[in-house]
């Protein structure tokens, strides 16, 4: 980890880069299966997990039974804590719910938002080394929160063509409707064309590699929404005299084991701070069962000293974190400088783990700078909302000369119209 | 306009499609126009303005003096109406601003979401036959209630070389900090890159021809944000006999005067109200200036008698329409069925053009049926809401243990680490 000391000013954005990704040409690879699972449905599927994943699968679809009977292949004590978990981000989501509010703008002229679900939804679940199974919490209970009425769920096949029962456990307990074992930019094309066993969708959710994310983009030109652009996992943490350096250290590798292509800063006002947090670094990444990655990752990060607390937020906010730790003294009174975030973690016993599983915060947040424009997944994200107004005679009176004139001036003579028949009536 | 009576169920889904856009071939283009201006900057902008606008301009930036003197150009009729639309659509978008809640998930667990607006937002307002100052307004005016720092708008040159004085008294009277006098792709291309005159934004909003929309779809993959995919606009009106016949035939001109490839639909339960409302279409269109646009769009539109009004609501759910218009009597009774919609509007009175201007709901809606997965835009449009948690001693000790093993599960040590360490040092 680099340790830089007071940067000049001019040098920060430069400060803010993320590790340069390797420029993929994917879209040749993307266009073609999607184009062939457009055409050929579960066939084309079939024969591109067979291309991809080496493994040739008679069906998609997990069986209701294989859902259910995924619980006896669960520890008790993870049950529970999967129980525990599904609690408090259920709590903190349907909190999220907005209650209507009719607004009278003008006499006669009420206006006012309903929510209502997206109706089908899919969600990713990525492989890999390790079961994402948190990931089906945070994307499946928002989904049943807001009512969505379709929940499916595609992920790959590990090597024996099975999906590991901590998914299956957590897509059963949150009552997600279908989980396909289709991974891939082939999983993405099936939810966004529909085959003949998957469903299409109207918005697709969930982390993926440099394939899925390429899939979600072409996905979005196909007229399926997606929850947000996506790139590699960070952190940034704010810390002072009153930190623990041992803690922060601890923070900084949970970060860092995510991939190679991961970034952690640390930014403080005291070397000392620094330095501690260095020491610790080592001691504890030598443990590490995933070293190699979290060491990588830490090649591409920094530590900085800056002046004072206020340019480390400011720093901060041009970087525009996925996940913050602010482990300062006072940072409730820092809250209001906070900008740019996807989530913050507060104080020396907020580890940016606890948001990734229990806090009850959502976990699929902006990275790469997006959250200078972009939320994390809320129940927000599986909901539109409609406008409604009612005019009344009266509402029409009060505002129908307002529409008149300005509809005139903007050339559109159908617009004033449809006002004048109505004033004409009322008045006669 | 078509009529059709009684489709068979299976051939709804081919009535809800959109008229074929022509497979435009811009991709080529808006790559080179983005190329140069990454590269040229504000040369390159104005080499584009001179090729595309048939213009040459020294300078894009509209001055401050310019900005104020544009009131002496507008009647004090149209001053007073900007001024009414103005107030009702602060009032209903400022109702749209979420109070902080604050949830504790578990004891010692506090979680809440704080919404940051975007800092900077560019608007832009394409050109064309009228000058579309309603669109400032509808972008404007939450942009500023947000907060965004930065709001810039961009508006190509008339044949003279300027901007319509009634876009630029609406921009200065939200308080747009600048305006440019830029169209097109290059006018996207300047506010995702910036130039030495063009900020960079984090986010842009607006409506435009193929050409912005190809090049709002670009500026997405190069970081930036868009308010939402765009089309032509559509109206889908559900009558019954308790509707005026006369003011359903506005309302569906008034959309289809829009542009040739407007869309709109009218459902009924009843084959009389149908033949009267087309007779009235009839009347009013041939008084109308933009009569050749409006009915090459009602050639795409059609009227369809149903069984039912649930049948109405069922279709037109399956339509997901930008503006839908409840002409029935016991429109509240329904409410709760209408799940796919982007504005709706209530009642005999409640025409479309009142949400166009002065309702004090936004116009800037899903098209295509896009509704079904994105809002129009609002508030929402211009924040971002972080998360906070702030887990106390005791909160980590609730949570702790779920975290653990949740952790270990997903095979991420540092991520258990994090909070094994803490929980050490507490016991201890």
């Amino acid at each position: 980890m680099n340790t830089i000391n007071n940067p000049q000013r001019k040098d920060w954005r430069a400060l803010t880069m993320r590790p340069a990704k390797p420029a993929e040409q994917l879209e040749d690879l993307v266009s073609e299966v999607f184009s062939e699972i457009r055409k050929w449905g579960d066939v084309a599927v079939k024969k591109y997990t067979e291309r991809f994943d080496k493994i040739k699968l008679d069906s998609f679809l997990v069986a209701g039974n294989q859902l259910k009977s995924a619980e006896n292949e669960l520890s008790d004590e993870l049950k529970s804590a999967i129980g525990s978990a599904i609690n408090n981000i259920e709590k903190f989501h349907a909190s999220q719910a907005e209650e209507n509010q009719i607004i009278e703008t003008t006499a006669g002229v009420r206006c006012w938002r309903e929510s209502r679900p997206i109706e089908s939804v899919g969600i990713y679940i990525p492989g890999g080394s390790a079961p994402l199974f948190s990931t089906v919490l945070m994307l499946g209970i928002p989904a049943k929160l807001a009512g969505c009425k379709e929940v499916v769920l595609c992920t790959p096949p590990d090597k024996n063509g099975i999906v590991h029962p901590a998914i299956l456990y957590a897509a059963n307990q949150v009552g997600v409707d279908k989980v396909y074992c289709v991974g891939g930019i082939q999983a993405i094309a099936a939810m966004t064309f529909g085959t003949e066993t998957i469903p299409k969708v109207d918005k697709i959710f969930g982390p993926g590699n440099q394939y899925v994310t390429a899939a979600k983009q072409r996905s979005q030109l196909q007229g399926v929404a997606i929850d947000m652009p996506a790139g590699p996992s960070e952190l940034l943490v704010i810390a002072d005299d009153s930190c623990n350096p041992a803690y922060v250290a601890a923070d900084l590798l949970s970060q860092a084991e995510h991939g190679v292509d991961s970034q952690v800063v640390l930014l403080s006002t005291s070397q000392s701070v620094v330095d501690q947090v260095m020491v610790e670094l080592e001691i504890q990444l030598s443990r590490l069962p995933r070293k190699e990655m979290a060491e990588k990752a830490l090649l591409n990060s920094k530590a900085i000293v800056l002046n004072s607390i206020f340019e480390c937020i400011e720093f901060s906010n041009l970087y525009a974190p996925e996940h913050l730790i602010i482990a300062l003294k006072n940072y409730m009174e820092l809250l209001p400088d906070i900008v740019n975030a996807g989530s913050v973690f507060l104080g020396n016993f907020s580890c940016e783990s606890a948001g990734d599983y229990a806090s009850g915060t959502n976990h699929t947040l902006p990275t790469q700078g997006y959250s200078r424009m972009y939320s994390g997944v809320s129940l927000d994200s599986f909901i539109k909302k409609i406008t409604f107004q009612e005019v009344s005679e009266k509402g029409i009176v009060s505002i129908g000369k307002t529409i008149e004139i300005m509809a005139e001036t903007e050339g559109l003579t159908a617009h004033k119209n449809a006002v004048s028949i109505r004033l004409d009536t009322i008045v006669k």
